[in-house]
């Protein structure tokens, strides 16, 4: 499988796109930017949506659907975020096709079916949404609203790259309504929490929690969240978002409510979301020259067992075995597939494993059968021992766990080293030229300088990290007072 | 709750429309023909994904994700599917919005952002998918291969209805590919099978199943094969289909494999669908005029459990009890909702779970405290009793099961009491117009009496009965010789 496969060395952007493709996780289609996630990239996706959709409901979210279509004049009622995205928008004019008058095998679009009014396809939903909720909200006891949509969305991006920047992506956002300003924003920091667990927990890839600066933040938020992750060439990705929307969207689409003393009052409102860009993330914080490499938490298949046999009738003893120990892993909740396809030779399925990633692969042949005993393959750290079946599933069990574990370790380490502190624009320079990652640096507060030093070195503040040290100290660019270290990086 | 509300006998249409408003279930949105899905009603829609889901994996199939866009010179590739679905296509022309010169508030579609070629937003995905097979297909060894895709479409419908015809709809699209046409067949009948099994056994819906007359076929199908349901007011709901394609796909879209023999032939194709219109079904087929009644194997809260209290201790002496009833149930796997809300009085709790369709309502107050009893309502006979608390997870757990065999039954009962036969053309006609229902009659086999039944009568032939009899007869409208009966009724 890992033949004419671009090493991360030589070019790790070529890496990644490769990756993606022979590891049959999503490929490119006629439609341009839009991408087709495949069978086995989509089981993935399955995953990360159950387990996130999971944390939702426990938080007190319900799922809810809204139209993919906004109308124009819905759409530009909260400017500022109007404007963010009016750039990238997929425009739905005409309502009908017909038949080419010069050629019956075509079709046109039918002139006398344009719309009156154009709907835009989806970027984001807090338009639609918000002129929805003015129809649930009237007094305080409809408050909160804590809806979730699992949806897809399109914007019309120049630049595509499979999972990490497409034209159409799938993702979730919640849009909740709330009393109180108080209550909206413990509800952002709230969804951020479960963004930073979810990351950690699931996909083992260490993120960074803060605030975006104003120029980074979500078109009309009024404070945007975000996690941060540190990608394996020292890039960062923004992992998932949160926003404290304030009365924008109350204003816009005039959603009031009668307080207990029956005063109207605007709704205050968060959103958040999370997109099929994870995939991105979680491909690129953990896989390897020889393919990908998946965080157990999240791995569709967890655990191949492939037998080695000649004949049939040892490859009967052998299933027979091999149906045991499947029993019992699925009996701990343990995906298990067992592959005894007789088109294909063992070292093949090997590769195949290992380069889709699975965590762990069982190998198992005559002499095992004789002695009782398997072989184990761990995809992370590449070993292999041979290991008594007794007791096998809680061995595998634990096994899983602490590959978990690993790979979430691997990262954190590789994060902390790749996070360095600049006191000087020259030490500023350097790392973010040549070792790259996280810097850590004073930074004066302006859109002035965020941006000169974007324009000179395409670092970018990733956030103002939440919880961060105050520490007095000289922007690193202007020299002005500075109160607090940025994140700086660049970025995906 | 049920005030306001229209009765079946008033007025069926209305009672379904308020019914699905009051009911929280989904609303008009600002989108013309676009419904929003609410909270309640999308829970519903989850427990259908989840178990419609779990039936696909079971017969081997996977789940993937092809983008909303279809390129329209792909879309016009196989002409019959581009023809059926031509006249109520969405167009995205443009990708651009711009700040309208006239007035910088307004947003414009920027006319240097013309697309060079129009995207059709997916009716079906036939076009797009089949594109894509092709680069999965070398040979043999490459099929069958199984995909479903749970996606939004998109048809401008010019008359809606929520759930059952609107412009933007929710589903899950199976799309595969096969070597042989004995196979795609077996595929075809077999998601059928899945689809009446699902009906029946979750949605307590009965069906018939039977084959599409050419002139009800999907468009691009050699057969379609379908589930009918009959609703409370006579009239028929095609509530599933399942397309045997051919090679229809494959020759517009050049999709070969290579046998085992080396030579290249043409790919076999199957589709399958069911929609948000089960919703609609699933509504009609049970509910009363005291509004949803829900089998409790797709109710999003199976029991609703409300406390009778004077005063705060009363209240936490109760709430100490149902805690442990609330346990046992769960543990069961039974949902459950304690409302002890001090907002709402007993009878407006009891008012909107049965509204809501909720299967079993629980009461329990200070007598039943010392009696060790509590209170047990069904929503579909409207039968309470008093039972003892002990052992009480047990008796619910039956008591679902047996609500739900009930609901079927009843159903059942109704859809067979429904269908006649008629033997003249006078009989015909005074079934459909008085009695209603689904009528067996003597068919020509011809398009053009089919056409003229129609016109005449509004009723359709429903199917071709899977498995009926064969009998010699006269057509019922043309007299005309006939082998077999088929089903015929007005429809949704």
């Amino acid at each position: 499988m890992a033949k004419n496969f671009t090493s991360r060395e030589e070019d790790y952007s070529q890496w990644y796109n490769e990756l993606v493709i022979k590891a049959d996780l999503a490929e490119h289609s006629a439609v341009r930017g839009c991408m087709v996630i495949k069978p086995y990239g989509y089981a993935i996706w399955e995953k990360i949506q159950a387990q996130l959709d999971k944390m939702f409901k426990e938080t007190g979210h319900v799922n809810a659907y809204f139209p993919i279509f906004i109308p124009k004049s819905l759409f530009e009622a909260e400017e500022k975020n109007a404007e963010g995205f009016a750039k990238e928008c997929a425009v739905v004019t005409h309502y009908r096709l017909k038949t080419d008058p010069n050629d019956s095998t075509k079709l046109v679009v039918d002139p006398n079916a344009k719309l009156e009014e154009e709907l835009i396809v989806r970027p984001t939903s807090e338009a639609i949404i918000w002129n929805t909720y003015k129809g649930w909200i009237e007094s305080y006891r409809d408050l909160p609203i804590l809806c979730n949509q699992w949806a897809n969305v399109v914007r019309w991006e120049m630049r595509t790259r499979l999972f990490l920047r497409t034209a159409e992506f799938l993702w979730q956002e919640g849009h909740t309504a709330h009393a109180t300003e108080t209550e909206a924003i413990e509800e952002t920091k709230k969804m951020l929490e479960v963004y930073a667990e979810f990351a950690e927990k699931f996909m083992a890839m260490p993120v960074l929690k803060g605030v975006k600066t104003e120029s980074e933040r979500f078109a009309g938020a009024l404070d945007t969240y975000c996690i941060e992750a540190l990608m394996q060439d020292g890039k960062a990705l923004q992992a998932g978002t949160s926003h404290f929307l304030g009365q924008n969207f109350a204003k816009a689409f005039d959603v009031k409510y009668a307080t207990k003393e029956g005063k109207q009052e605007y709704v205050w409102a968060t959103s958040w979301g999370v997109s099929t860009r994870l995939m991105g993330g979680l491909i690129m914080t953990h896989s390897d020259d020889d393919g990908l490499v998946l965080p157990p938490n999240l791995a569709p298949i967890q655990v191949a067992i492939v037998p080695i046999y000649k004949g049939e009738e040892q490859l009967a003893q052998i299933s027979e075995q091999v149906a045991v120990i499947k029993t019992e892993l699925e009996a701990k909740g343990i995906s298990v597939k067992y592959d005894d396809r007789d088109t294909h030779k063992p070292g093949f399925k090997f590769a195949e494993y290992e380069f889709k990633g699975v965590p762990v692969r069982l190998a198992i042949g005559p002499r095992d059968m004789e002695n009782g005993t398997i072989e184990v393959a761990r995809r992370d750290t590449k070993e292999k021992e041979v290991l008594q079946q007794k007791d096998i599933a809680n061995k595998i069990e634990h096994l899983l766990e602490q590959i978990q574990t690993n790979l979430y370790q691997k990262a954190a380490d590789f994060r902390d080293e790749m996070t360095s502190k600049a006191d000087s624009w020259d030490e500023f320079k350097d790392i973010i030229d040549n070792k790259t990652g996280f810097v850590l640096a004073h930074w004066d507060g302006t859109a002035e300088t965020e941006e000169k030093i974007k324009q000179e070195t395409k670092a970018t503040i990733r956030c103002i990290p939440l919880n961060g040290k105050t520490e007095e100290g000289k922007c690193v660019f202007s020299g002005n007072p500075s109160k607090q270290r940025v994140i700086f990086a660049k970025a995906y």
